[in-house]
């Protein structure tokens, strides 16, 4: 690390990508990397919605130098990153009067839409050319309409939901799927580098949200998969341990089966190791079922296993499933 | 190659295992050093089934140096490999009194309870100690109850069902699935190595037939699920390569998609490249998957998804699908 | 009816009712008494949205000697009422201003929106106490929107959506599922009586919307269901009309089987006995499962069997099926 | 009823046909005067199977007097019609030995093979000329198979399995779907008449089995999407009655809404009711539903709807509803 330290900030970028190293302190670095090439951006951050994932988002924010107004509708939310040096704002509209920068990260289309376009919403005092950057996890229809109001108003709206969940917030290892023109991206990047690992341009705005309900459907389905593959094997006599490792070095594999295990005893480190507690919780991903339902009737695409997913999770949510993490889908069917 | 001529036939194989080196060349060093070290195994095989799959398989325990003896109830299939050196039997029961290992490869459990039970059947004339590898897939409880009546012939009736498709076959590198005890793995491991590059012990007998069908279910359900899910992301305005680049380093993963991608466009080399020729048909996809049912319903186990992704591939069998590559589900969802 | 004519309009009326007559005279009879009981209410009436059903239930509405004024999209809608005495308006808010009872029929949500919330909508010049029928098929919260907004202008907004189809919809045979207070349900019945047979109050504004979408959820599922179980039966050796019967005396009734056969030679006079001509199109259905699965993921509602039958007829639509009777379902299910 | 007395048999009966008259006082009467005019036929009749619908059943046969010679594998069973007159026989092949007509009532197809196939088997022993009724529900293809043997041995058997419940197996109001050649029809039914109302010769044998698991997987069907329409309607606000009076009057309508409705305080007299006691279980549905799934796949008959309502249905019995009636589905998607 001392080597790099001689290195100037060009050179500690193409370190870190050519050895493509990870984890947090080479993202720090890379950060550090980025930001001293950029020392004119250090101006105020916005971030509205600092719950369970925006909280860590903010902070990682703070930790790379970049002073944020926040604001939150629930005050106790606020306090920690008080105490870390931001400044607070009494709405959206304040924040956007105080930065031409801004994060949301809120938890559905709804509170969206109420935080860019209420009387006291971002759009309502938003500068021209502001960059408003919403990680929220919404219907694509919304974003795009936002996108539309925003335009209006001379500023750039653009999506960008993540993946990863809690710990990988904290830890600065978020994907970001951003939906935006290629011109505009590369300020979002800046940003978003420091609170992600994966930063990906998926096309024009509402593709980012596009990504993230395709993966997010494909991923429910192998998971309930997984779960239905590995109980009928258990009860047709094989070994959990050897049926994943079947499934995972043939055609059956899948990040749910090698990842993310549901069957308990099978991998560490998972929440089927812990009685399924952390992770992405059930009504999580039900609830971004739900959308993927909503974005494939409105496009008329025809989702059967999709559409079964989210009514089995649906179900799981009604019987006490919905803290659970979603893996425990397992438990579920397996369950007598 | 030189260098490696030189070595015996014990550190031949250690050095195939120690580099991880696949392929045809590599298979045949490996079985040249498995059967160098055991000559005395060269005894005549046995085979039953000839057809699309069984013809490569057989060729391959030829080129091998394994004597044949054939036969199947088509004469044509046999005609090639009488030119290349196999003596032809007469019916099951023939192959069974010349040999005392035979491999069986046929479409379906009526296929196989006739193979081995009919007058003319295998069981009819079977040596005691006989060992018989039966690599077509048919239902976990037809494989245990022909192995109940193998042994009480005194012979070992072992469940081998393979993955990989006529290609692999072909080339040499199918996966193995072998249910049997351990102490028999061994002899039935050295015959299906020249076969195949992954062979692997399951558990006892049947639980070869059920990793298979477990797989292919998973299987099924992922590549329905990768084709709704690039046909919604693509709606919604998604590229087809980023679309699949997202999933492939996301949580929405699967060898459907990172491997056997649907889309034509997204991958070479695959079906969906070719107007889904080739491959593994929608036809035995659809078979496989009644047979996952059956065993559901018959161990009571809730199986959702594989049920719906049956159906579904039911339905595309009756729309002229049946002897397309099972990924053209994709053409099959997204068609208008 | 020679005698009848010598009764009044009471006395019709309650033969009507007591011998549970109907038919198209019948019906004609029963307005003629309901309206000569009620001379006063023959004030013009607006219909807004003339289409394949409202452009029939306008002409059953004029014959009942109601005026009409009316306004359509589309300038060929308006002709033939044009031809019969109705007065045409620019624009729905121009209905507005010329009637205080207006019925409007939309092909979905935006359109109501559309007609009801634009600067030239209905509301934009509605009355104080006028009363609007609103027989469009939507999204239950979306009507219980705009009778929110209506109530602000001291309208009454009601929902009163259809059940019968075309045929119906001519002979004045519909059925109405009226949402809304009892106190102005008696209002909306006096009209909806001439362009119907059965006129239920179903509950608050909404719940007609809401009994719709239950309604043919259900039948989606049971059309689809029939067509399965028959074309199993057959296959099973059964003769159509035998396994009809059967079901239609058991267990296993329903309208879709013994009023709506979808099995061609099984039942006279529905659409499998004309190629599926006619009839209420899977284009329509599909728009109904998908509202009806919009509702249920609003609610949180597990409704698994509903989920499917959209996804089934959704991919109907797609191969071609748009148009025919939703009991094409049976040919789409056999056809190979 | 003395009116009745001093008929003779045959105006009995055609009066009891003429009026439509069923109930077990009119059965009684059509029985007897189906036993009047065939005074020969009181020989006695085999009966093996005496569990909860058999034992009802074989009563119903003691009360018209037909003397009975019983089986069964557990002992228990036997004692009342023991008590009631009947002759107890060692095995099936003993009752075959000492009848020439034999009604078999059994769980499941390996039963019914035990039964007629084994050593000890009906089949053994059967003479020539023999009827074989059975009421077991099973594969059709296992019937046709046991039908083929029978004949072999001169002897015919018929599939007669039975719909309507212990209840209306104690009333002897069953409805037996009967397959088998019109000739000997006549000979079934005449025993059959006097344990149910409906007596059907639903085509050759193995179609009454045929028409049994038909009709049982459209009432699942329509069970489960009963269930998930009331659910949804009442979380839209509809009342239940008023929502289950709008599905019966129109095209939602179907026997498990108008006859059978799922949910507590619409109807009385139902399971629903009463804590879902009684009724026809969620375990004896799933094994009908199974049986369905397997002849759909033995015929490649593709069946969504049903195959999904098996998987609830075995979801269900997972979950501890094995033994509640089969409407218990309602509660099952509702519970929270």
């Amino acid at each position: 690390m001392a080597a790099i330290r001689g290195m100037n900030a060009g050179k500690v970028l193409q370190t870190a990508i050519a050895f493509r190293q990870t984890g947090p302190r080479w993202n720090l670095l890379r950060c550090f990397a980025v930001s001293a090439q950029q020392k004119a951006s250090m101006t105020p951050i916005g971030f509205v919605g600092l719950g369970n994932m925006g909280g860590h988002m903010a902070k990682n924010l703070l930790k790379q130098g970049y002073p944020l107004v926040i604001h939150d509708v629930y005050p106790e939310a606020i306090t920690e990153l008080q105490d870390l040096g931001a400044s607070v704002a009494d709405s959206a509209a304040d924040v956007a009067e105080k930065t031409d920068r801004i994060v949301t990260m809120l938890p559905s289309s709804p509170n969206v839409i109420e935080a860019y376009n209420s009387a006291t919403g971002i759009l309502s005092t938003v500068r021209k050319g502001a960059l408003l950057i919403d990680s929220s996890t919404i219907d694509p229809s919304v974003a795009k309409e936002v996108a539309a109001q925003a335009e209006k108003k001379g500023a750039v709206y653009m999506d960008a939901p993540v993946s990863g969940g809690v710990n990988a917030a904290r830890d600065a290892l978020l994907t970001f799927m951003v939906g935006g023109k290629p011109e505009e991206f590369g300020a979002a990047k800046e940003l978003l580098q420091c609170m992600g690992k994966n930063v990906v341009n998926t096309g024009p705005v509402g593709t980012g949200q596009a990504a993230k309900i395709c993966n997010n459907m494909m991923l429910g389905i192998t998971m309930i998969g997984t779960s239905e593959t590995m109980n009928l094997g258990i009860r047709l006599g094989l070994e959990p341990k050897m049926l994943a490792q079947i499934l995972n070095t043939s055609s059956g594999r899948s990040w749910s089966s090698d990842t993310y295990n549901p069957v308990p005893g099978v991998m560490e480190g998972v929440p089927s190791a812990n009685q399924y507690k952390g992770g992405f919780s059930t009504g999580l991903m039900t609830k971004d079922l739900g959308l993927a339902q909503n974005a494939a009737t409105n496009t008329k695409s025809p989702t059967p296993l999709g559409s079964l997913a989210h009514q089995i999770y649906r179900i799981m949510c009604s019987k006490g499933y919905s803290l659970k993490d979603f893996s425990s889908a397992f438990q579920y069917l397996k369950e007598e």
